[in-house]
């Protein structure tokens, strides 16, 4: 049957389809009673009014919205967020390819605990100040995102793997996985994680590992802790002042494994003869670490393309909206001085 | 005097001033004869309109964006050149200041050496897509800065002083002033200097600094270098390689200084032992560095602040244009285990 449209709505209230676009897109000109009928019978056939479609009718804007979502936890962590400093490189990387299309980019902040806030950003769309946003999600039921699926605005999720939408995903568990495997192969046996909430898939993937080696999962090795160095500092701290200490740690990110770089240090843990470390990110500075850290690289600039090009792909009609593009990018293993292999088994 | 108006242009074509306004706004609403006598009289009186004016008479857009001035230098460095990476933190403090003002952040780039790139930048202003500019620009000269002057654009320059703008500066020469006269009063008496030509400001403070504390200006301990922690690796060995090694080094940014460190160490050279290192910009990962790094604090946020609220009352008229917001930033040197005094003299 395919979707209720405009015309369905005309037809049921006995209106032209003029009057039902007027209704849609500049109410204050339409008639009191009229809107009423119109918008009873949008209500009765389930009708939502497809905002790219009403965008398109517009001079498209050239242009698209970052937006970064702000939880509780997050809002709540005071002026400097942590979780936003990890986007710094794919902000600018998103800037940089949206320039290369003579696109515009805007970037925007949602407060996804106040539907004020994500109002506002589905009217980015509606009012054609952008053709479509790429949404920095840190969970899979973020209400934005249902949000921009009940008004049908063109979106894609980045980083994270969000059934029912577009997206450019990271393959975390995998990512972790590979990790944690090749400590164990390679002698580690009491492998500790630093993650928390945000953490949920790498976690996943530190289980299965384990499971698959053999290795028993230890309550004792999970720690929670910010994605910051200083997280990686105090919860590395607390690793060691525990009874059994871990001979591995896998960190959330590279921040957090400097910070357990520092921390060893400054027990005099020596890394990787006592205790091997894993990042996340392979940022640059990584390969500069004392000693030089492993890490986990993640494609970011054919992330952002591949978002990139399904959003306008999605923007220009050219791909079907229910044929989603969903791709799940894979990380590499890089190998540096942190987890050289221990001499002892 | 002051500046020539449309009421001039108006009384010299001898035709109304609404006549006048129409052919800046909607040119293809005048008839050519009108229009050219028009223009002629503009081009007589040297009359330049006021983009601010215009995109105001419009509805104001309440967005601002912030251009990145990418220079035949970096413009040549590949797709991820090393400058904007450091941009990341600053472009997220605009992101959440102009958040919480209810502005919308739009990110560009602009090739300086690009007549069309920089047309672009301009008319983002002019076609009311934004209702002003900040400008990250590396040099004083950089064209769009005099592009923009020309053509009227609201604009503010951050972290550069440039004579004659509205601008939001870092102290850089007295920053590095400060770390270098510490060094010295503290038993350094070969300091090194790792930078480049975008350091010039930063080269001042260093000379300034070692002609008051009577040391020698040495060309050898001068190197440029990438401002990456590649940069600094490479440069540092080279300074070792040098018959006569420095007892310090002063790096262009905490990136540069991360290198300087991994090179030290891989040489076996103590730090702060042998030699003392200071970095630039104190990122939030200079606390965990091996030894923690001591570096200079820049007041991102006070400096977003200061440029954005500079903006918003330039474009809304609350600033006469005449009325220069000009301030230089201080930053605060930061004390850590990497510059810690040395026993021998």
């Amino acid at each position: 049957m395919g979707q209720t449209t405009i015309k369905d709505v005309a037809r049921r209230a006995g209106f032209s389809f003029q009057t039902v676009s007027l209704v849609l897109n500049h109410p204050e000109k339409v008639a009191r009673t009229t809107r009423v009928t119109i918008e009873a019978a949008m209500r009765d056939l389930d009708f939502v009014p497809s905002l790219a479609a009403r965008a398109l009718r517009k001079k498209p804007s050239r242009s698209i919205a970052c937006v970064s979502c702000l939880g509780a936890e997050t809002a709540d962590d005071g002026p400097d967020p942590a979780p936003e400093e990890d986007q710094g490189l794919v902000l600018q990387t998103f800037a940089q390819v949206t320039d290369q299309h003579g696109y515009t980019l805007i970037l925007r902040r949602c407060r996804s605990d106040d539907p004020e806030s994500m109002a506002r950003i589905a009217s980015l769309v509606s009012e054609a100040r952008v053709d479509g946003l790429v949404v920095f999600a840190e969970r899979r039921d973020d209400p934005l995102i249902a949000l921009l699926q009940a008004k049908r605005v063109p979106f894609v999720v980045f980083g994270l793997d969000v059934p029912g939408t577009h997206c450019a995903a990271r393959a975390d568990r995998d990512a972790i996985h590979e990790a944690v495997t090749y400590l164990a192969r390679t002698g580690s046996r009491a492998i500790g994680f630093l993650g928390g909430a945000r953490a949920a898939e790498r976690l996943r993937g530190y289980r299965d590992a384990l499971a698959e080696a053999d290795l028993p999962l230890r309550a004792d090795l999970v720690v929670a802790c910010d994605w910051t160095a200083a997280g990686g500092y105090r919860a590395a701290l607390a690793l060691l002042d525990r009874p059994a200490r871990p001979d591995a740690i896998v960190a959330a990110n590279d921040r957090v494994a400097f910070g357990v770089l520092k921390a060893l240090h400054d027990r005099g843990v020596r890394v990787p003869g006592e205790i091997r470390v894993v990042g996340f990110d392979n940022v640059a500075q990584g390969a500069y670490a004392i000693p030089s850290l492993t890490s986990i690289a993640v494609p970011t600039l054919d992330m952002v393309r591949f978002a990139f090009a399904t959003l306008v792909a999605v923007i220009e009609g050219t791909r079907p909206p229910d044929d989603l593009a969903r791709k799940l990018f894979s990380t590499r293993l890089v190998l540096r001085e942190s987890t050289a292999a221990q001499a002892q088994p």
